[in-house]
């Protein structure tokens, strides 16, 4: 069970609109992480009307709860044009490509208008046109110059190797030199295209920058859960984190001072995380009527199969509070893939929350 | 898109039943892997009808399609006795323990008579008694022999550890050394419980080993699939891997000899395989119109984040032959995870199958 801290989680949506609304920027949430129309709710009630998700399916979802303005943040996929058609008669849709032949292809096969960013890789090296290849990006202007269909938003990368960082340091040196080089390109093609905007947004940049003034919107997506890797990065403490995965105990193992729960990779998922000499895959904390206490980290999940979670106690004294039946409650190492892994949540009223339940399978 | 080579799968599984079967074990082999009702079907045609699963939901869910004969190898879960007993009522139930008081408070729960094994840690370390600890073993056996409604029907165990081989080394000793430690559990208590049984059963061991009279069933599951994991192990060729996952490029980047999928952890797993100084999430195949092939390896699935998938290419020639809505095609690191993942499969024929669609949450 994925058990949701509601409060822990407005608190977080509250934080983080006001950090970057404060000083004029656009709020984009990115709702891969929770991938639920009840949670995307809770959203609304900070003033948050436009979002990113990363599939043309989970679009659809969102659509389908009364969100009109949404970006797809994942280069289109040309096999999937006729959902972007549908989808486009009904919303502001907002796509992303880094290619002058998908480009090309995309607007001749496209019904109504919508909305283009090239996607520029700043610096992280996953997906995007270098932002110093001059060449491919002029390519992709001159192509949307002559767009029929496509209208072209701006610029929109992602700064993932924050994730790479420890303790909050080098944060403000990556975030400086994503918004230079954004920057840098919006001055050159501002003249031609004076509507260009700036898109930008991972969850540490936006916890942990002093200043959103360099981008026009930003998209973070993680912080309504956080958990162990933004702990270790830095971004959130571990009062912050809103969500654990609750597992039962099935087998207790003094001698190894061990215990096995119901709980492996197919809860979990196998994302791990160095904390000193130890991976991790869960951090323990103490399970209360109204919620749960981080403590001071008791045991960690340290081994994880399909479906056994094997878990260490740092002393006999907390392993012998714990018996076969008892209910251990974990802060995931990355809980974007616990959510898409249990699709659905509760909390701690009770409350059952929806997760989008499968892939786009239209290619 | 999780794509089955049917006729593969059908040779994996008449090869297997082969195998276990000709020296007169029985063969239950473990459904967790595909967790398919139509793929379990195809089991039939090759004279299986008892079978292994890893929860009772999945029990239940076998049920649903008329197995009655099913063994739940995983340390049962005293919070769940309600559904013990709803199953129990219609089929012939085997569930495992290791814990004396949790043995005694199944026992005082039910109302049908169950099966009950004995869970021992034959060497792997992860669940069990361990094989030497004869106090807990004949603590286990004391309220057994008292048991109303549970039917010991002997020691169960899976070793795991096999999957550390590589290239087939070693496995012939820790087969012998498994067996020879339940072999020897086994004549302990026979004078007491003449008809007591040994189920064992890995992948590696059901794939590799030359003689399975040491154990009365066997209980493999990965091998209808088989993966990369299972290749680099030996347990199996390249031909013999039954299922791909399938994946869309988004975009291209000849200068780092990289294209992007849409394909990440969401997809793959996160389980990752050392294959020399390379960390691989993923092989590629040739696709072609009947299938595939596994081709010389001429890409892997370096990287993953939750959606995205970085390939690299071993040479510029195979990368020329990939554009953005090129569909590729991956031997996964470990089937069972991509296939909990898509919970869904088409055949080469188009054909859909189901896979169970979530987990037990009666805890």
């Amino acid at each position: 069970m994925m058990l949701v801290d509601e409060s822990i989680a407005r608190q977080n949506i509250q934080k983080m609109s006001h950090r970057i609304t404060a000083g004029g920027a656009t709020f984009r949430p990115h709702f891969k992480t929770h991938q639920s129309r009840a949670i995307g709710r809770w959203f609304r009630d900070y003033g948050v009307d436009r979002i990113t998700v990363s599939s043309l399916q989970m679009a659809a979802y969102f659509a389908g709860d009364g969100w009109r303005d949404i970006t797809v943040a994942f280069p289109v996929n040309l096999r999937e044009t006729e959902l972007i058609n549908r989808l486009a008669a009904d919303l502001s849709l907002g796509l992303v490509a880094e290619d002058p032949s998908v480009i090309r292809q995309l607007d001749r096969m496209l019904e109504y208008q919508t909305d283009l960013w090239i996607k520029i890789d700043a610096g992280y090296g996953r997906t995007g046109i270098p932002w110093d290849d001059s060449g491919s990006i002029e390519a992709c202007m001159q192509v949307l110059s002559q767009a029929k269909r496509l209208r072209f938003r701006g610029f929109l990368a992602h700064s993932g190797h924050t994730y790479n960082l420890r303790g909050g340091h080098g944060l403000e040196k990556v975030h400086r030199e994503t918004v230079e080089r954004m920057q840098e390109l919006k001055e050159r093609f501002r003249p031609h295209f004076p509507e260009i905007q700036i898109s930008l947004g991972d969850t540490p940049t936006c916890s942990l920058a002093g200043d959103f003034s360099g981008a026009d919107e930003w998209r973070p997506g993680n912080f309504i859960f956080y958990d162990l890797t933004q702990q270790a990065i830095g971004s959130c403490s571990y009062d912050e984190i809103s969500a654990v995965v609750v597992t039962p105990v099935v087998s207790v193992h003094p001698r190894r001072r061990q215990v096995v729960v119901y709980g492996g990779a197919v809860h979990f998922s196998k994302e791990a995380l160095k904390l000193g000499e130890k991976t991790v895959y869960g951090r323990a904390v103490s399970l209360h009527e109204n919620g749960w206490e981080a403590g001071p980290g008791e045991a960690f999940l340290i081994k994880l199969s399909q479906e056994h979670g094997i878990v260490e106690f740092v002393n006999e004294q907390a392993l012998n509070k714990v018996k076969p039946g008892t209910l251990m409650a974990f802060f995931p190492v990355h809980s974007c893939l616990a959510a898409d892994l249990f699709r659905g949540y509760v909390t701690l009223q009770g409350k059952k929350l929806d997760h989008l339940s499968g892939f786009n399978e239209t290619f």
